[in-house]
């Protein structure tokens, strides 16, 4: 039995075999139009999160499969004093695999645990999203070819943005790659990565709260949403959040062939006058991400297509 | 691309042909089974409307295809400060067509200038709901044969009752249809519908109170519900609400082959009584709304079937 | 048209070749994963209840048919004043059958009046609950090979708990079966039941606070949840409740071949202690929930497979 919680879950070699098996699928969609004949995908999502939960359905609908499940604990029953490992085992009698999205960190682990089908992490407190790396890393390796030797901008709260984290903890793992953390003082990343990952496996980063110097070096911008609320006062937000926002002038400073990534909802630290330019492809990653997912379905499912 | 958005998108050409289409399905829907395999459609329903998704969800697996999405805003993430424009880049990637209500006029119109899939608008705030007018025109046409050359009385609360001031838009584009508008004074058909489209196209109409002095001329009777809350003063509700309230007292005033249609809910404005008459086929008009929607799903999707 | 509102709606005869049908599912699913291709089952649940919805969406699924509905009334408009018989009458056309979950006690009986499709009652109130009582039958029979000649513990809430109720009304009908009826005083099973089933038919039972005394005697085990609500104070409920808590320690004193079934959730009634004993079947009776479903909704259906 196979579960993914947490993105390192998965060894190197498994996850270029799922991104792989993401870019077949993306080349021969029909190929694998019925490979989930049969089988039904739970979605359980603890709190709401549309654009997860339908990505997910989606892919699952693409292989063949069904779907069932509920979209926030309101309209389920499923947390009226009911364990997690008590619900799991009930699904398990209704479908062959689950994603599950929870409020609180670890509840996917303690599913994992006493579940009888596969358990995918769909995103639990702002612990773990380990689908939104597969898609990040699908989305980088499908546009550049690879996933070494180049530099990635991280730009927005790096503080408390997961995806951001887990990105940067999946990408140390491929050779010379080089980071450059463009935040606030406010919002750098947290002191065991910079110190736990990066000093650890001597990887060559950079911190700064300079976009448009260091944009021209960049192979990759990674942006992320700066919340107000993150802030110590409302005078530092006002001072500093326009530097965080990429716009058309600071995109004249990027290499032609950068690519800009968001993990989505985008509010206002992407200005709509990039999204035409070829080089924004955070909606393009949207659909990278139901390959990622329905590659990922297939491999904890053990099923494959004739080649 | 093409959308629907407003009753008026379609020439009476396009309508003609979409209604020609429902027929067919409805005459053998087995031949239509299969048609959208392998399609999914999106349900995104910002406010809820059961009977509207439910008839979307019923057209698309009648066609063999699937259905993902939400029933409310609450149970979603998508209106977390993401713009309605942002919200249809990321479905395009889940789905190949979806069906947007949304409280807030204009939304679905947003939607379709950035969607990468046909939008239908499945009811913009009081503003459109173009697929209750394509179904009551498909109702009106396969029980009666024509669009032209009928008396077609509305009853009950006409200025606010969005699906009459489309139903009044759509059929004055055929000859000879003459409407009988009966309703209190406080809840007349607004100015612009009298003088931009009535009196302007030289329409033959009659405003009245009084339900049962036009009943025996009627074809058709649409009626619709009216609201306790329009009435400036309780005294004037009291009054005037019988006078709008259809029984089978009033219903021997009518011909033998009048239809009587209602957009439904029907609240206390069809007495129950009349359920059972032959010429009340509101509940069948639910049936012609699936075939409707059937029939505009595969015509945005330009799809067709070898006869 | 045949609909399930009561348990007791079912003759022997029928719940027996229900249980056989369910039973042959469960033996050869596979055989049955087309029968209801093509056909669409309703779920209306007005008020949330995860692990029924489920189950009846994993039964139609698993017949290759497909689901629609909603899962709360909130994220519904089916209540906003429109009554049940002319929902069940629009609804007639969306779908071929329908599971109905109200909480107002007679609703579905009201639907089925008006129903032009099956309608199957998914929980009324504290009323009726039919397919749970087919799966506790489905369980029971399934794994001791019969109906008859046992006997059965039921403990906890008898008063309030409906498939207590139910599961004692379907048992009686089958020769030599012996009812220990365990609950505090307060929650003891209502007078009408004692009376009017039990007594008038010369049913063998025995009414005791003593779980541990007669759980020797039993071959099924059929604990419910005490919910401290229920009792008139917090004194009684703290003196009172751990002597209806099933634990590893009181199993030691059951047969080696007893059953203990659950309808589920369950709280702190039966102790984790006891999920991995062979004897406690209550995660197992969830998948027979499945398979009793799934034959249920073919025999509304009037649908078979050949042999």
């Amino acid at each position: 039995m196979k579960h993914l919680i947490s993105p390192l879950d998965l060894s190197v070699e498994e996850l270029d075999s799922i991104l792989s098996l993401a870019q077949d699928i993306m080349d021969d969609p029909d190929k694998y139009s019925h490979v989930c004949d049969g089988k039904k995908l739970a979605t359980l999502f603890y709190e709401p999160s549309t654009r997860t939960r339908l990505s997910f359905e989606a892919a699952m609908l693409n292989l063949g499969g069904k779907v069932l499940g509920f979209s926030s604990a309101d309209s389920s029953s499923a947390t009226k004093g009911e364990s997690v490992a008590d619900t799991i085992r009930v699904i398990s009698s209704f479908a062959d695999i689950c994603a599950m999205r929870h409020p609180k960190e670890g509840a996917p682990t303690v599913a994992a645990l006493h579940s009888g089908i596969p358990v995918i992490n769909a995103g639990d407190g702002g612990h773990n999203h380990p689908t939104q790396t597969l898609t990040d890393l699908l989305t980088i390796k499908t546009l550049t070819g690879h996933l070494d030797n180049m530099t990635v901008g991280m730009c927005g709260d790096l503080k408390f943005g997961r995806t951001v984290h887990s990105l940067i903890n999946a990408m140390v793992r491929y050779p010379n790659v080089r980071f450059i953390l463009i935040s606030p003082d406010e919002l750098k990343i947290p002191d065991y990565l910079r110190k736990e990952v990066l000093d650890e496996k001597n990887i060559d980063y950079i911190e700064t709260n300079n976009l448009e110097k260091y944009l021209p070096e960049l192979d990759i911008l990674y942006m992320t949403r700066v919340q107000k609320e993150r802030f110590f006062n409302e005078e530092d937000y006002i001072r500093l959040k326009d530097s965080f926002i990429l716009d058309a002038e600071k995109m004249k400073l990027a290499k032609k062939d950068m690519y800009v990534l968001h993990p989505l909802p985008r509010v206002n630290e992407i200005s709509t006058d990039v999204d035409n330019d070829e080089r924004a492809v955070y909606f393009k990653q949207v659909q990278f991400g139901v390959y990622a997912r329905m590659a990922l379905i297939m491999t904890l499912l053990n099923l494959s297509v004739d080649k």
